[in-house]
């Protein structure tokens, strides 16, 4: 049994949702009406030794809790508003430069934080619950259609970067290092890509090779992408063969981007292409026949999947 | 420093709230005004070795975590809806058992899963979050005023017997081990206290003796509370005798009965006492003078506060 098998298990015994519920758990966030207004709802815990060792200052953990929740809201097309965050280390020092780093974040995402829990742990620990408003229709992860252009925000890679240097001591890559230990959620991009009508959209967390799998399970639908396309930085690039790492296969299973992936037609994708401030590259398209196909000078690649940080290759 | 050392800390750097939050941190709850609604929210965390031990089913703990957030919801007037809930334990198994418990909660008290997380985690680890709604003003901890009466609901003591004998392996005295274990919120008495006009609540968690502190101190006034009125079961009051306890003191300090707390004038406790189907005892009374004074026999008891169950006596 692994975590997956865990929320399946228990995805299968959800009760009957109440009226408010617009869309239940299994997208980037719940979806609730309340009153006149669509707000949305979603959790992320951080565990030491699962999702950061003794190289993350408890600040940084802190600050990334909130972060990757408001890169939840920011995927449906939301703007996060408030967090409740719960969290405890063995001294209470510890935790109190982790809610330090919640409370940084909380300025940064301009999030208000309602409170939450402080407690006594075997190791640094902390949860963190967000709620976001919505103006537009949410952006589900099963809207694709076949023809949609598939395109990602900002690059892919620098954060699995950060992370090798950050476990082999390389501190001076600083700006790698930055995009691990604080990523920058595209709450602007979502928002836009909400209201132009995007068909479906996904934060990349888990990699963009399972992310996608997400998307294209849930819309039904399958998809081509080119890894020769992949926004990869120079100094990411530079580092990952440093290290012997293939740039384009870890920009595609590294994980923990939280830069947005989008489904649209091609009018959408211009409208944001011109309208947002950020790099958007197109990397693919969605297709009707219902598999994932990873493409590189035009062979397919086998086996892509997602990586597991503390476990994996 | 200890947890409320980090809780003041972390209290002094909140940003300036939006619109949207009647109540900011620092009750039960946070109140917010979304829509035409009123809601609450709060979070609680539980850890193994500082919340439960060896001897809660990772079921029980699941559970325990929702119940113990509907209690702050009860203690606003509020009626529990959503809940978030992330937890994690060093194996998946593990992890289901406790998000079984979670649903077996969401159950129990009509409220609706939205999602969350799981995770690996060095020792069994859940935080829950919950949103609740208002169809009256919330009840505060800072309303009481001097004349008002203090009652209590239910009984105190037993969920601190009920530990005593989880930790003495006394398994067979099943109603306290359940009261420690499962706790029943009060949640249709916390709504009728705010239909009627109660002027403080909050629920007995920390223990009575700190909780009529927190609300004490966030009014401006004082209390005498006689330890001789405290409701005290009789199986409750048996075992901690033969366990060499003094029920009363117990009672006062042993924290986790999850009943609730209200200072409200004699005609509105006369009147919940009257619609209610559940015990009510007036324990004591609110004073002008700002001083928390705790009888029995009619003389003063010095150094009553809360119990910390696994540093404490």
């Amino acid at each position: 049994m692994n975590e997956f098998d865990v929320i399946r298990l228990l995805s299968e015994r959800l009760p009957t949702s109440p009226p408010e519920v617009v869309v239940p758990v299994g997208d980037d966030c719940a979806v609730l009406r309340l009153g006149d207004g669509l707000w949305v709802a979603a959790a992320d815990m951080l565990v030491f030794g699962r999702h950061f060792k003794e190289w993350a200052a408890p600040e940084d953990v802190g600050y990334k809790a909130v972060a990757v929740n408001v890169s939840d809201v920011a995927a449906m097309g939301g703007v996060p508003r408030f967090v409740l965050s719960s969290g405890g280390a063995t001294d209470p020092e510890t935790t109190l430069r982790c809610m330090n780093g919640v409370l940084q974040a909380c300025e940064e995402f301009a999030v208000y934080p309602l409170g939450g829990d402080t407690t006594r742990a075997p190791a640094l620990t902390v949860d963190v619950s967000i709620l976001g408003q919505l103006s537009h229709a949410p952006v589900l992860r099963s809207g694709a259609r076949p023809g949609d252009l598939l395109a990602v925000t900002g690059e892919l890679g620098a954060s699995v970067a950060g992370l090798l240097a950050l476990e082999n001591g390389d501190a001076r890559l600083e700006r790698l290092v930055k995009k691990h230990l604080r990523p920058e959620p595209r709450v602007e991009f979502g928002g836009a890509a909400a209201r132009l009508g995007a068909h479906a959209m996904i934060d990349l967390s888990d990699g963009l090779a399972s992310d996608v799998r997400y998307v294209c399970e849930s819309s039904g639908v399958g998809c081509r992408i080119s890894l020769d396309l992949l926004p990869i930085a120079g100094d990411t690039r530079e580092y990952l063969r440093s290290v012997s790492r293939d740039p384009e296969i870890l920009a595609a299973t590294g994980g923990e981007d939280y830069e947005l992936l989008i489904a649209a037609s091609e009018e959408v994708v211009e409208a944001l292409v011109a309208e947002s401030g950020i790099p958007i590259t197109v990397i693919g398209e969605v297709t009707e026949q219902k598999e994932v196909v990873f493409l590189r000078g035009g062979e397919p690649v086998e086996n892509l999947s997602g990586w597991d940080h503390f476990s994996g290759a």
